[in-house]
C-alpha cells in the first residue's frame, strides 16, 4: 500500500515540474528533466547527504517508468490539465505525507539525531521542488508562501512523539504521514501562513 | 587516444564556460570557477550520485592543468576567441560524444539499468552546462533550444543496441559516441530541433 | 578555541543568510534553510565530493542549534542588525580564515594532491554563499566582486609553503588561517580588487 502511494506522490511531484517547465516554454527534453527532478529531487540529496549511493531511483526502475509516463501523459494532456487540479494537489500532499516519513526512518536507520532525521524528512519532501525552481530560475516557492515544508516538520515532529507510545511502528509511519497531510488541507483550506515578518 | 579526445572536450567546455562568465562580467575568479564546473561539473554530478569519491578530477590532476590553462588562454585572447568558434564547436561536440560513453560505460560497472546508465551519459556531456548556467542565473540552455541532450541520448541506445551485435567494446564505445557527434551535427546543419508543442 | 572559531563563524554565515533571506522577502521557513545553507552548504559540498558521509553538520548537533539560535535572534534584532555589520565582518572574515585551513585539511587526510585541497579549503569557505546566492535567485556575489576566495586560495597556498617549515602543524593552522584574514581585511581596507579585464 505504502507503495501505490509512493507513486501517487511520483506522478503528483513529476506533473507539477512539466507544468512549470511548460510555463517557461521548456522543450520536450528540458520538460522530461524537471519533471524527473521534481520528483525524485529531494530523495536524492537526502541519499547524497547521507552517502547512500548509488541513490534510489537508480536502482528501482518503477520510478523512471511512472516519470515517463507521468510526463507524457501531462505534455498530451497539457490543455485539459486544470480539471486534475484538485487530484493533483490532493496527490502532492499525500506524496509529501509519504516521503516526510520515509525521509525520517532513513535518516534513523543512518543513526542520525531526530532533528537530522526531521530534516531529512522535509528535504525528501521539498528539495524536489526547491530545485525544479531553481532550473526554471525562480526563487523556490516553498521558501516565499504557504505551509508547505512547516508540514513535513511538524510531522516529522509527531513521528517521535507517537514513536514513545506503545504503538507499532507501522501505525507511527502512517499518524505522522497523516499529521502532515491534515497540516497542510487545514493550512489551505484556511489560509493559514507562516507570521508574516515584514510588516512595519 | 580517448585521453587526447577527453583533454580536447575539456578544452572546448572550459572555454565555453569562460565565454558566458565574461559575458556576466564575472572576475578573474568567477570566471576560473565558471570555467571549471562546465568542464567537470557533469561527470562531478555523476559522480556522487554513484557514489564513486573522491570524485574524479580530484585524482587526476591533468584535468585542472588543462582547464587552468584553457581559461588563461581564453581570458588573454579573450578578443580573438571568435575565430575559433568553429573549432570550439567541432571540440564541444566531441567531447559530449565521449562523455557520453564514458557515463554510459560507469553506468554498467556500476551494475545499473541501461537506462540509468543512458541517464548517466547524459548527465556526464550536458550537465556541467547546466551548472554553468544556473550560476549564472539563467535557464540552462538546454532545456530551451536545439539537440544537445537528444543526441547524448541516442548515443547511449545505440551503445546498447551495437553492443548486442559481436563487435569488440572498443569499437562499440567509438561508434556510439560517433553518432552522438552525428546527430549534434546533422540537427545543427539541418536546424532539426524537438517538436515544438507551443503552438496552438 | 578552534571550536569557538568556528561557532562565530557559523554564526555570521547564518547571520548572513538571514540578512539575504529577508532581503528578499522570504518567509520564517526561507529564512532558516537559507541560514542553515549559507552555514553549511561549502563544508557539506567538500564533504560529498570527497565522500564523507553523513556530512559533518548531522554528525555534530552543535551547528545546528547555533544555527537555529542564530536565525531566531537575527529575526528578532532584525531592525538593530545593522549596528553589528562591523562585528559581523570580523566574524565572517575570521570564519573564512578557519574554514579554508579545516578544509585544506581534510583534503590532505583523504591524500589528495596540494592543488586540490587549496581548492577544497577554497569551497568550504565560499560555496556557503554561492548557495544561498543561487537560492536567492543572484548571480554569486563572490563571482563579481570583492578579494574573497583569493584570499582563500592564498591562505592555502600559504599553508604549503609554512608546512615545509620546522614548525608545528597547530602553528601552520593558525598562520595560514590568519593569512586568509589578513587579505581580506587589507583588500576591504585598501579596497583592493581582482584585476578588472572588462576594460577597453
Amino acid at each position: 500500500m505504502f507503495y501505490t502511494i509512493d507513486i501517487l506522490g511520483t506522478i503528483a511531484f513529476a506533473i507539477s515540474g512539466v507544468l512549470v517547465a511548460m510555463n517557461k516554454k521548456m522543450d520536450l527534453f528540458g520538460i522530461l528533466i524537471i519533471a524527473f527532478v521534481t520528483a525524485v529531487g529531494g530523495g536524492t540529496l537526502r541519499d547524497v547527504l547521507i552517502g547512500q549511493t548509488p541513490v534510489s531511483w537508480m536502482k528501482d526502475m518503477t520510478f523512471t517508468y511512472v516519470i515517463l509516463g507521468s510526463t507524457v501523459f501531462a505534455v498530451i494532456a497539457r490543455n485539459k490539465i486544470n480539471y486534475l487540479r484538485t487530484s493533483l494537489f490532493l496527490f502532492d500532499t499525500i506524496g509529501i505525507g509519504l516521503y516526510t516519513v520515509v525521509g525520517v526512518e532513513k535518516g534513523l536507520s543512518a543513526d542520525l539525531h531526530p532533528i537530522i532525521c526531521i530534516a531529512l524528512g522535509t528535504i525528501s519532501a521539498c528539495f524536489g521542488g526547491v530545485i525544479r525552481d531553481i532550473l526554471g530560475n525562480e526563487i523556490p516557492v516553498i521558501f516565499r508562501k504557504e505551509i508547505y515544508a512547516t508540514a513535513c516538520i511538524l510531522g516529522g515532529l509527531s513521528y517521535f512523539l507517537i514513536r514513545k507510545l506503545p504503538i507499532e511502528s507501522d501505525f507511527v509511519f502512517m499518524i505522522s504521514g497523516a499529521v502532515v497531510i491534515l497540516v497542510r488541507l487545514l493550512a489551505v483550506k484556511f489560509k493559514i501562513a507562516l507570521p508574516n515578518i515584514y510588516r512595519a
